[in-house]
């Protein structure tokens, strides 16, 4: 780096330890330019879902509700807290992703959200700086995105302790985590646990008898510990035995010293990726009167307030318009329903030709949930050479390769590949090993 | 804080040092609620520009853009770095800002701008990080707005060390930044340097003289220097003596120890507050070759990335759409014009005004720019004890005091008042004192 001199110790380390060339958004860029050489190439790189015509899915409701903004809804600042008509409809909306009687315990056990700029990813940052310094341990999985990494591991140099979500067998487990956390328990002052379900890139979702496996550790835990929950992908789901729902309410009310941070968004539960709407819930371990609520959702209000001051206003206009109107909410509810049996349309088909086909080489895990299918690669081949061999043959995908836990597999989003594609896609992806 | 057991260093300053409910946007509510009681208060406290009948001053021909785009454009992910086709029309945007022999030689010496989720707060942030480490040492003005303080102070804790921009007959002035920078020169590794220019809250920036005189003393410093500009209010200027543009071109090309970052965004540009984009350009002392400038450029982006991803992608394709089409982007600079000489004769009403009346307690500094009039307060009283008693005569304002540097007094938003309030606000202010 010609400028060194000028650089911060931040500045340098992320200069030397993020690569901005590896990732979803580079092998996309590929992808990308693929498609334009070949119509026939299918990019199943993309993370976002899109119709059967490439176009990305919109929900018309908002995207109506966005066209009629006035001046003031679409370019005026937002409050620094989030719009107070849209932290009240977007609670009332994740209660009601909740089964019924969750919902009581979980809003008394919880603050209001706080909006967070950068979407997910702002969330998890404005999350991290309140609660971790430099070195903290932090728990994360085996199988996880990108930007993981970037934020926790690389910008804010937390300390990685993993753990294995998904063992070889293509099977999600929390017992690796819950080992883990008992031995640090031993040793450290604080601890925190990075949750992803549906899990980025693997697909998977927990059952309820596993996340109740992880209550119970929580339980009894004797050291603060802080779980941060990136429910980016919640209520994509599509099997009957796994918990269809944020875990956010199975880990409240655990323990007074467990406190856990639900931070979702509009970027995937209302298809606005490019909004940068996030929010931040705090829950706790016990009852917190009114003040005690408000203290801690002032403090995440600081944390947003001195990083990005305010998040996107036109976003949060619509989206309260849609959700405090009945009528609209009946139909985007039913655009959600829509595109939700499109993509599990999508995933019964990838998830039985999968299982269809035989291979000594490739796994699929067990996913169930999400936007994507995972494959484990059984040998010694790179996951990184197999998806670059597949954008010649004609198949965009994404290698996630973790090397300290053995992790090592291909991505294919059929969230963004359509139907009539998938066999295809499968017969690519199988025929290259 | 009863959650203390669970927060980071970070999280514990900013929960002791952080005041949500000081600062424009706590005084800005305070001035809002009375709006609703009584419809003849006048409300000079919003920091952006309204039309006469209070609405938002927007720019129409960026808003029927932002109206039809696709679902793609305003929902999908930006680029990381800022979508390409918007980074161009961005950049000529600037450069045409300047005058046209200063054009060339700024484009060479400079790196193509960066999007920065978060609009100029969060380019304040994610320069920060790449160049400025805890403890390290920043020269502030005294007059400056509250997010200066929540970012560099408070979140990124660097070392404030204050410089007088204006002094107490109301003058801009740099030589106490100069007189500052060549001390810190003796002492310090690297130097950071504030400047916002048109200032807030002052409103005032500096004539090509003094700009010069800055020009000269960075030209033989021997010590990197960061310099970070704050350019939101860049071209809102009143006056034929002071530099009408941003004071980036002035400052690269200087020297092989400075490094200026421009950092500005569609807010104030384009009125586009709550869109939440900024940007990012790096100028050099020296000239650097395409590689060069890319890999520092490049850094900015692993700024953007580990922090929040990628910056909203609407206002990105609105503004590329207008900017590139030669009769959008007329009618928007007359728009602009438009908008820029009804807060131009705000301005010299509410300058004559002050001007006129006699006081022995409140001076006008020499504002010239920006959105707002500031008013240094000679005896002893304090700004927010007047600003408070403002309120309950009718009138809203916001107490800018710093008490490390001296400075008391009060901003009367200009920008959000209309002409024929004027002469009340001003009668408003002059008798309460």
């Amino acid at each position: 780096m010609i400028l060194e001199k000028y650089l911060s110790q931040k500045g340098q380390f992320l200069e030397n330890n993020v690569d901005l060339s590896a990732g979803t958004i580079a092998w996309g860029l590929k992808a990308k330019k693929l498609v334009k050489e070949n119509p026939d190439f299918i990019n199943a790189t993309i993370g976002t879902a899109t119709e059967d015509d490439g176009k990305l899915m919109v929900l018309p409701t908002l995207y109506d509700e966005l066209q009629q903004l006035t001046g003031d809804q679409l370019l005026a600042y937002a409050n620094m807290r989030g719009q107070h008509a849209f932290v009240q409809a977007w609670n009332r909306d994740t209660l009601e992703s909740y089964p019924a009687e969750l919902r009581k315990k979980t809003e008394e056990l919880s603050t209001l959200p706080v909006t967070a700029c950068g979407g997910l990813t702002g969330g998890l940052m404005l999350t991290s700086q309140v609660f971790f310094d430099l070195g903290d341990k932090l728990l994360a999985p085996n199988s996880r995105w990108g930007n993981v990494d970037n934020v926790f591991f690389k910008n804010q140099q937390l300390h990685e302790v993993p753990y294995k979500l998904v063992d070889q067998n293509g099977n999600l487990s929390l017992s690796d985590l819950i080992d883990n956390l008992q031995s640090l328990e031993k040793t450290e002052k604080k601890i925190g646990i990075y949750l992803n379900f549906p899990n980025n890139p693997s697909g998977i979702s927990p059952t309820l008898d596993q996340v109740k496996e992880l209550q119970e550790t929580l339980e009894t835990i004797t050291v603060p510990t802080v779980l941060l929950l990136d429910d980016a992908y919640e209520n994509y789901c599509y099997e009957d035995n796994i918990v269809n729902h944020s875990i956010f309410p199975y880990l409240v009310g655990l323990n007074d010293n467990v406190l856990a941070v639900k931070i979702d968004g509009a970027s995937k539960r209302y298809c606005a990726y490019g909004a940068r709407l996030g929010t931040m819930t705090v829950g706790f371990g016990l009852e917190k009167d009114e003040n005690e609520k408000s203290e801690i959702r002032e403090l995440m209000v600081k944390s947003a307030r001195t990083n990005s001051s305010s998040a996107p206003r036109g976003i949060q206009e619509a989206l309260t318009n849609v959700l405090v109107d009945e009528k609209k909410k009946t139909n985007i509810q039913k655009e959600k329903a829509r595109n939700l049996s499109i993509l599990s349309r999508r995933y019964k088909l990838i998830k039985k030709l999968g299982e269809e086909t035989e291979s000594n080489i490739l796994k699929p895990v067990k996913f169930n949930s999400g936007f994507f299918g995972y494959y484990l690669i059984k040998n010694q081949q790179s996951a990184t050479e197999i998806s670059s061999k597949l954008l010649e043959k004609g198949l965009g995908t994404v290698p996630f390769v973790n090397i300290s836990n053995g992790l090592n597999g291909i991505r294919v989003a059929y969230c963004s590949i359509r139907e009539e594609k998938i066999e295809q896609a499968i017969d690519l992806l199988y025929s290259q090993i």
